[in-house]
């Protein structure tokens, strides 16, 4: 017997009349090229999406087709956020670092009908729009002067989208926006989120013991809009009516912290990269800065050190770690602590805190190892899996991905994870990084991390390589500091007291530099292909 | 084309396995009849419910089949709530508060195979269960001895449910819950609830401008859990894992104070009269209590007084007026005020504040007056009507009360309201309870409310009666405090200082009391008809 509900939908066009009918004086406020800032309401915000939904209609753009926005964090990016999923289409965001072989490749399986370009990186699209077929390219102009050759001004296309427009009675389950993941393996694979997705995703990233955002927040989407949703922090600040900044490309820690002391944020997300940066700045110039004292975050996207996360508290920057990927919306565990481990010891409360955290409500976890289920004692190491409404069932147009999804319908994160008793997530490393010695795994972040900690060293990778006995052995690959020199003997050494015997690399390789992907992560698959052949017998240090 | 996203319901089964991942060791306390406190975990809680969910199901309770309750709330009242929706089937809180034929009717419209009662209501029971058709009544007992005929013990109930048990695979439009409204006018009305309108609810309900409920919180749900779902409260605690405290019936001022103060409380929803009854108290013995520093509550169920909000936060009580019906979940909207109000003066943002508030995430609102839908401008009147996921489309097995909804799809709640250009709503009276004279509305409440404010007035009712001209005109019924005396010219002369004169009684009537419904509110439909054939000619003061 079903209950007797209405059955109304949950899609973005309700956030969008939502934020129009309560929110309209709040403001809106972004950086543009020339750093000047653009400030506007959120009624401003809702006329311009809404001409933007009825002048893509008009144009031809039917429901389910996909428009792709090439930009950085600005209000004309929020309003195609809204503006094309309003009027049936899906917003499909590039990610403008990558490869325009990637990109290319990207629009052209996405099929994106038009694309709405940031001025600024109309070099970039120049590059892959061959590989494309966009049918218009729309663009964001910040000077005067005439158009280049067939395209548009985004302006004058959505100034055709005046007057009344009514929406298509658009369902819940139908495609709102699509997001490649950048994977260092394979191609880019497409998450195609639905309006439900996007809504039940924003209700739980805006819990209390999520990111606990308010109306009265000042909410900076640091996170670019071109990754993940900007960690879904622009939906939410629509749907709470919260003030809404957005740092377009410049996203520099003095440009940041400027931004935050003068809009008086209180809220940002952001990867540890950009957290690391305010905290240099803060660290250089304690008393530069006037920011409010709310101002607070989630840190995303890779873990957040406990040094940074500590090093930000002592500014009055409380940060707590989210663990998410795009195929989650991208949220799905955040590590705040429970009500009973505030009378915890410093010691544990910071373990608790480092960790990637707990489900949010709806998301389901687990974690396989090679004997099914791993138990909650938070050392068995297993994959993580997980579900829930907001989690991809499948890649878009990718069906020999299906390997990604458990038979029981669980998707394999591909990280390897431990989960304790009280049901926090402490991510190890990417599966396919984990080294298989003898039927054990060696985590190669753990020693990544304890190397980068030595002396004299730059950078640092280790790999797995081939093994005659072994299956796989750990290799050291590093840069020194520009200048220096490390001893393996001592580095070796140092290693000893931190790791088992049998967990030490076998060989440490000394190089100029490490091989990195477009978005600047360790391109971990191009090492392992160039030291596959690499012979044990003839090199490394004897470590017994 | 729709998104890519797992088909996972919404459903209180993953609320209910979440609580035993999560909060397995986070307290749930209730007090019993004797005034003990009962305390125990959610991991307690998990397995009870479970066993109850299992031992239903072999008891030959069906998908979709009702089993009622008569009970305050208590641990079991929880277990309830989740245990029977966990097997599929749906919780049917019966009021105790109700008159016995009322119950008899409700239980048999409802049409409620199995009963768990708690003893102490065993009496009330006796009087209706022979118009009901229980298969089974099921007694939660408080003391020893054997029990009566064949009514069976909850524990010796849910014991049978030990061991494993499958949930069914529950959709998130099945019914989970049935409540009756206990409206003054025509028979009693269910609203049947599905799992996915409680869940949504939660999630709207916990939002920082709605509760801001976190796990950290210890809430004391005060309103009952037979009266519109205790306000959603009992899910939203469950759903976050936070403290539960459960009052029982001891809903007195002096025993609900040390509740807050025993257990800690930080968050209580409740009627006005309860409030009230706490500033009494408080206001009387202002140092008695050692309340947590973070008590914080919502005030529902009718209109909180300015006095008595700003007589709580005097007291550091800081209370948030919503409204909602229990044919919305029962949430509609809340009065936080919004950033920029901050800035406003005090007079301004206590009428905010005072108001009934805006709508929390995906309720719709509109106010519909003679000439259609009215001005946001906060003095047109219209009735109020609301849309969302989680509003009653119809009402159960009552076809004939489809005209609450509109042709449009509105659910028409029957009180009349202005809307402000800020979006807050303020109820200005019940539509059946509004003064119809010669075209214009006049509202009973706010007659009533400077009435009641007169010396000597220890109650007042107005009530509209047929007029040969005017349509209707507003009657004063008024009962006068012990051994005390209006005088009709005096008090006719104080109103014309706050009324226009057309607005004003044309007749005032002295009586020794005013009727009540079941449930404490004033019985204005038995006044109507009591006065129906009131003679204007003979009666009434010369007001001109």
């Amino acid at each position: 017997m079903d209950g007797l509900m209405m059955d109304y939908p949950l899609t973005l066009v309700h956030i969008l009349e939502r934020v129009r009918e309560f929110f309209g004086r709040v403001e809106v406020v972004s950086r543009l090229p020339d750093r000047s800032m653009h400030r506007y309401t959120y009624a401003d915000f809702y006329r311009r999406a809404k001409q933007l939904a009825k002048a893509l209609t008009h144009a031809g753009i039917h429901r389910g087709d996909r428009v792709a926005t090439l930009m950085w964090n600005q209000y004309q990016h929020l309003e195609a956020y809204f503006g094309i999923p309003a009027c049936g289409a899906v917003v499909h965001t590039l990610n403008v670092r990558l490869h325009p072989d990637e990109l290319g490749y990207i629009a052209s399986h996405a099929n994106d009908r038009f694309i709405i370009v940031d001025e600024g990186l109309l070099p970039l699209l120049e590059k892959f729009k061959v590989q494309a077929s966009f049918g218009r390219v729309i663009v964001v102009r910040h000077r005067q002067g005439s158009m280049i050759g067939s395209y548009c001004d985004y302006e004058d296309f959505i100034a055709l989208g005046k007057g009344d427009f009514s929406y298509p009675q658009l369902g819940e389950n139908e495609a709102a926006a699509l997001c490649f993941t950048s994977g260092t393996t394979g191609k880019p694979k497409g998450v195609l989120y639905s309006h439900r997705a996007i809504v039940l995703h924003s209700f739980a990233l805006a819990l209390a013991d999520s990111s606990g955002l308010a109306q009265r927040d000042v909410v900076v989407a640091v996170a670019p809009m071109f990754h993940a949703n900007s960690h879904g922090l622009p939906y939410v600040a629509v749907m709470l009516g919260a003030k809404l900044v957005l740092p377009g490309s410049h996203l520099d820690p003095d440009s940041l912290l400027e931004l935050f002391e003068l809009e008086k944020a209180t809220f940002l997300s952001a990867v540890p990269t950009v957290w690391l940066g305010i905290l240099g700045e803060l660290d250089k110039n304690p008393t530069r800065w006037n920011l409010s004292g709310d101002l607070r975050g989630l840190g995303g996207g890779s873990a957040v050190s406990e040094s940074l996360m500590f090093g930000l508290e002592r500014h009055g920057i409380p940060v707590v770690q989210a663990w998410g990927m795009t195929e989650l919306t991208p949220v799905g565990t955040v590590s705040s602590l429970k009500s009973y481990m505030e009378e915890w010891p410093e010691e544990q409360r910071r373990k608790v805190r480092c960790s990637q955290g707990r489900p949010i409500p709806f998301v389901e976890i687990r974690a396989i190892g090679a004997e099914g289920e791993t138990a909650w004692d938070g050392h068995s190491l297993g994959e993580l899996q997980v579900r829930g409404p907001w989690v991809a069932r499948s890649y878009y147009n990718m069906p020999d991905e299906s390997q990604r999804w458990t038979v029981d319908g669980w998707f394999r994160t591909g990280d390897v994870c431990t989960i304790d008793s009280e049901g926090f997530v402490t991510i190890v490393d990417r599966i396919k990084d984990m080294i298989k010695s003898g039927g054990e795994w060696i985590s190669s972040v753990d020693l990544e991390n304890a190397v980068m900690g030595y002396p004299n060293v730059q950078e640092a990778a280790v790999v797995a390589v081939p093994h005659p006995t072994w299956t796989e052995r750990p290799l050291a690959l590093i840069v020194c500091k520009d200048g220096e020199a490390v001893s393996t003997e001592d580095l070796l050494r140092y290693l000893r007291g931190r790791f088992s015997k049998w967990q030490l690399p076998d060989a440490v390789v000394f190089v100029k530099e490490l091989p990195k992907t477009s978005t600047g992560k360790l391109f971990k698959k191009k090492l392992r292909e160039q030291y596959r052949t690499w012979n044990w017998e003839k090199s490394g240090p004897d470590i017994n």
